[in-house]
Protein backbone atom coordinates (compact mmCIF):
# COMPACT_ATOMS: atom_id res chain seq x y z
CA UNK A 1 0.00 0.00 0.00
CA UNK A 2 1.58 3.20 -0.94
CA UNK A 3 2.29 5.40 2.17
CA UNK A 4 2.79 2.13 4.60
CA UNK A 5 6.93 1.37 5.07
CA UNK A 6 8.16 -1.89 4.87
CA UNK A 7 9.61 -3.86 7.78
CA UNK A 8 13.11 -2.83 7.70
CA UNK A 9 15.21 -4.95 5.86
CA UNK A 10 17.77 -5.86 8.39
CA UNK A 11 14.74 -6.91 10.82
CA UNK A 12 13.33 -9.02 8.18
CA UNK A 13 16.49 -10.96 6.91
CA UNK A 14 16.68 -12.00 10.64
CA UNK A 15 12.99 -13.51 10.66
CA UNK A 16 12.14 -16.80 8.67
CA UNK A 17 8.66 -16.54 7.85
CA UNK A 18 6.29 -19.80 7.47
CA UNK A 19 4.57 -20.80 4.82
CA UNK A 20 1.77 -18.40 5.52
CA UNK A 21 4.08 -15.80 6.11
CA UNK A 22 4.05 -15.79 9.75
CA UNK A 23 5.78 -16.05 12.85
CA UNK A 24 4.99 -17.19 16.49
CA UNK A 25 4.72 -14.31 18.94
CA UNK A 26 4.88 -15.14 22.83
CA UNK A 27 3.51 -12.61 24.91
CA UNK A 28 5.33 -12.10 28.52
CA UNK A 29 4.39 -9.81 31.20
CA UNK A 30 8.00 -7.84 31.63
CA UNK A 31 8.15 -8.15 35.81
CA UNK A 32 6.43 -10.76 36.71
CA UNK A 33 7.12 -12.96 33.67
CA UNK A 34 3.93 -14.41 33.13
CA UNK A 35 3.72 -15.65 29.76
CA UNK A 36 0.13 -14.26 28.49
CA UNK A 37 -0.73 -15.70 25.37
CA UNK A 38 0.89 -16.48 22.19
CA UNK A 39 -0.19 -14.60 18.54
CA UNK A 40 0.79 -14.70 14.92
CA UNK A 41 2.47 -12.05 12.91
CA UNK A 42 3.02 -11.14 9.54
CA UNK A 43 6.26 -8.79 8.24
CA UNK A 44 3.52 -5.97 8.83
CA UNK A 45 2.23 -7.12 12.16
CA UNK A 46 5.91 -6.90 13.48
CA UNK A 47 6.69 -3.82 11.86
CA UNK A 48 3.75 -2.31 13.73
CA UNK A 49 4.49 -3.71 17.03
CA UNK A 50 8.44 -2.64 16.93
CA UNK A 51 7.27 0.89 15.87
CA UNK A 52 3.70 1.62 17.52
CA UNK A 53 4.39 0.94 21.14
CA UNK A 54 1.27 -1.61 20.98
CA UNK A 55 1.45 -5.05 19.95
CA UNK A 56 -0.64 -5.83 16.28
CA UNK A 57 -1.00 -9.51 15.68
CA UNK A 58 -2.49 -11.29 12.66
CA UNK A 59 -5.54 -13.10 13.09
CA UNK A 60 -5.37 -16.64 11.18
CA UNK A 61 -8.95 -17.54 11.40
CA UNK A 62 -10.36 -13.86 11.01
CA UNK A 63 -7.05 -12.96 8.45
CA UNK A 64 -7.09 -9.44 9.70
CA UNK A 65 -4.31 -7.12 12.01
CA UNK A 66 -5.67 -6.71 15.33
CA UNK A 67 -4.52 -4.96 18.63
CA UNK A 68 -5.23 -6.46 21.82
CA UNK A 69 -7.45 -4.13 23.68
CA UNK A 70 -8.35 -2.11 20.55
CA UNK A 71 -12.08 -3.49 21.97
CA UNK A 72 -11.45 -4.51 25.86
CA UNK A 73 -9.38 -1.79 26.94
CA UNK A 74 -6.89 -4.78 27.79
CA UNK A 75 -3.83 -3.00 25.71
CA UNK A 76 -0.39 -4.65 25.76
CA UNK A 77 2.26 -2.17 25.81
CA UNK A 78 5.25 -3.05 24.58
CA UNK A 79 8.61 -3.26 26.46
CA UNK A 80 11.33 -4.98 24.76
CA UNK A 81 11.05 -7.77 21.33
CA UNK A 82 13.41 -10.48 20.87
CA UNK A 83 13.62 -12.96 17.52
CA UNK A 84 15.05 -16.40 18.32
CA UNK A 85 17.92 -18.40 17.00
CA UNK A 86 16.05 -19.53 14.48
CA UNK A 87 14.41 -16.59 13.53
CA UNK A 88 10.60 -17.91 13.56
CA UNK A 89 9.75 -17.07 16.72
CA UNK A 90 9.69 -14.02 18.80
CA UNK A 91 9.54 -12.83 22.67
CA UNK A 92 7.64 -9.73 22.83
CA UNK A 93 7.91 -8.21 26.60
CA UNK A 94 4.81 -5.83 27.18
CA UNK A 95 2.95 -4.19 30.09
CA UNK A 96 -0.44 -5.91 30.05
CA UNK A 97 -3.42 -3.77 31.37
CA UNK A 98 -5.97 -5.95 32.98
CA UNK A 99 -6.39 -9.54 31.82
CA UNK A 100 -4.28 -10.67 28.81
CA UNK A 101 -7.04 -13.56 27.54
CA UNK A 102 -10.34 -12.78 26.22
CA UNK A 103 -12.07 -15.00 28.49
CA UNK A 104 -11.27 -12.42 31.29
CA UNK A 105 -8.42 -14.82 32.87
CA UNK A 106 -4.79 -13.59 32.78
CA UNK A 107 -3.37 -15.28 30.73
CA UNK A 108 -4.48 -17.51 27.78
CA UNK A 109 -3.08 -20.48 29.43
CA UNK A 110 -4.95 -20.31 33.04
CA UNK A 111 -7.35 -22.83 32.71
CA UNK A 112 -5.44 -25.26 30.49
CA UNK A 113 -4.03 -27.42 32.82
CA UNK A 114 -3.15 -30.65 31.68
CA UNK A 115 -2.23 -33.79 33.08
CA UNK A 116 1.79 -34.52 33.76
CA UNK A 117 4.01 -36.89 34.67
CA UNK A 118 6.56 -34.80 36.36
CA UNK A 119 10.18 -35.50 35.29
CA UNK A 120 13.28 -35.28 37.78
CA UNK A 121 17.45 -35.93 37.08
CA UNK A 122 17.79 -39.39 38.53
CA UNK A 123 20.29 -38.64 41.26
CA UNK B 1 2.77 -48.33 15.31
CA UNK B 2 1.76 -51.43 17.22
CA UNK B 3 2.20 -51.11 20.64
CA UNK B 4 2.48 -47.49 21.03
CA UNK B 5 -0.89 -45.55 22.89
CA UNK B 6 -2.09 -42.57 21.47
CA UNK B 7 -2.31 -39.50 23.17
CA UNK B 8 -5.63 -39.12 25.56
CA UNK B 9 -8.45 -38.27 23.69
CA UNK B 10 -9.34 -36.16 26.40
CA UNK B 11 -6.47 -33.88 25.86
CA UNK B 12 -6.45 -34.45 22.08
CA UNK B 13 -9.83 -33.21 22.10
CA UNK B 14 -8.67 -29.62 23.82
CA UNK B 15 -5.94 -29.22 21.22
CA UNK B 16 -6.66 -27.69 17.70
CA UNK B 17 -3.09 -28.53 15.58
CA UNK B 18 -2.61 -26.48 12.40
CA UNK B 19 -2.36 -28.15 8.87
CA UNK B 20 1.15 -29.35 9.86
CA UNK B 21 -0.77 -31.43 12.55
CA UNK B 22 1.36 -29.40 14.91
CA UNK B 23 0.97 -26.90 17.73
CA UNK B 24 3.54 -24.41 19.10
CA UNK B 25 5.02 -25.09 22.53
CA UNK B 26 6.46 -22.19 24.80
CA UNK B 27 8.87 -23.67 27.08
CA UNK B 28 9.36 -21.60 30.37
CA UNK B 29 11.84 -21.94 33.37
CA UNK B 30 9.54 -23.03 36.05
CA UNK B 31 10.98 -20.82 38.89
CA UNK B 32 12.52 -17.74 37.03
CA UNK B 33 9.43 -17.40 34.65
CA UNK B 34 12.66 -17.48 31.79
CA UNK B 35 10.84 -18.27 28.72
CA UNK B 36 13.67 -20.42 27.02
CA UNK B 37 12.94 -20.99 23.68
CA UNK B 38 9.90 -22.13 21.54
CA UNK B 39 9.25 -25.74 19.77
CA UNK B 40 7.00 -27.43 17.46
CA UNK B 41 4.96 -30.39 18.78
CA UNK B 42 2.77 -33.67 16.88
CA UNK B 43 -0.05 -35.57 18.98
CA UNK B 44 2.51 -38.19 19.44
CA UNK B 45 5.51 -35.41 21.01
CA UNK B 46 2.47 -33.98 23.19
CA UNK B 47 2.04 -37.63 24.00
CA UNK B 48 5.68 -38.28 24.97
CA UNK B 49 5.85 -34.85 26.41
CA UNK B 50 2.97 -35.23 29.10
CA UNK B 51 3.79 -39.18 30.01
CA UNK B 52 7.73 -39.13 29.80
CA UNK B 53 8.56 -36.54 32.41
CA UNK B 54 10.63 -34.85 29.49
CA UNK B 55 9.77 -32.55 26.61
CA UNK B 56 10.05 -33.79 23.71
CA UNK B 57 9.78 -31.61 19.94
CA UNK B 58 8.80 -32.42 16.17
CA UNK B 59 11.49 -30.83 13.68
CA UNK B 60 9.77 -29.03 11.27
CA UNK B 61 13.34 -29.06 9.46
CA UNK B 62 14.61 -32.15 9.93
CA UNK B 63 10.66 -33.85 10.03
CA UNK B 64 11.40 -36.00 13.09
CA UNK B 65 11.02 -36.40 16.85
CA UNK B 66 14.33 -34.70 18.91
CA UNK B 67 14.33 -34.56 23.07
CA UNK B 68 16.58 -31.29 24.00
CA UNK B 69 19.68 -32.72 26.34
CA UNK B 70 20.49 -36.09 24.24
CA UNK B 71 22.80 -34.91 22.74
CA UNK B 72 23.90 -31.63 24.42
CA UNK B 73 23.26 -33.36 28.42
CA UNK B 74 20.87 -29.73 28.61
CA UNK B 75 17.46 -31.54 29.35
CA UNK B 76 14.22 -30.56 29.91
CA UNK B 77 12.21 -31.73 32.85
CA UNK B 78 8.86 -31.40 32.58
CA UNK B 79 7.29 -29.39 35.58
CA UNK B 80 3.85 -28.56 34.12
CA UNK B 81 1.68 -28.34 30.64
CA UNK B 82 -1.55 -26.00 29.78
CA UNK B 83 -2.87 -25.39 27.01
CA UNK B 84 -4.23 -22.33 25.80
CA UNK B 85 -7.72 -20.95 25.14
CA UNK B 86 -7.78 -21.68 21.62
CA UNK B 87 -5.80 -25.00 22.03
CA UNK B 88 -3.50 -23.90 19.06
CA UNK B 89 -0.07 -23.42 22.10
CA UNK B 90 1.00 -25.36 25.06
CA UNK B 91 3.17 -23.84 27.77
CA UNK B 92 5.72 -26.04 29.07
CA UNK B 93 6.94 -25.25 32.33
CA UNK B 94 10.16 -27.11 32.83
CA UNK B 95 13.27 -27.47 35.20
CA UNK B 96 16.29 -26.85 32.10
CA UNK B 97 20.12 -28.30 32.84
CA UNK B 98 22.29 -25.77 31.65
CA UNK B 99 21.49 -23.93 28.04
CA UNK B 100 18.30 -24.21 26.71
CA UNK B 101 19.50 -22.77 23.28
CA UNK B 102 22.01 -24.66 21.28
CA UNK B 103 24.26 -21.20 20.50
CA UNK B 104 24.94 -22.10 24.69
CA UNK B 105 23.04 -19.30 25.63
CA UNK B 106 20.47 -19.65 28.23
CA UNK B 107 17.44 -19.27 26.58
CA UNK B 108 17.29 -18.57 22.47
CA UNK B 109 15.79 -15.05 22.48
CA UNK B 110 19.60 -14.22 24.13
CA UNK B 111 20.88 -12.71 20.97
CA UNK B 112 18.13 -11.58 19.27
CA UNK B 113 17.07 -7.84 20.59
CA UNK B 114 15.40 -5.56 18.18
CA UNK B 115 15.09 -2.27 17.89
CA UNK B 116 11.42 -1.00 19.43
CA UNK B 117 9.90 1.61 20.47
CA UNK B 118 8.47 1.52 23.95
CA UNK B 119 4.80 2.21 24.45
CA UNK B 120 3.73 3.43 27.73
CA UNK B 121 -0.07 4.33 29.05
CA UNK B 122 -1.02 7.89 27.97
CA UNK B 123 -1.41 9.08 31.45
Amino acid sequence: MAGVPDLDPAVSRRLRFDDSGLVAAVVQQHDTGEVLMLGWMDAEAVRRTLTEGRVTFWSRSRQEYWRKGDTSGHVQFVQSVAVDCDGDALLVRVDQVGAACHTGDRTCFDAGALEVVVGEARR
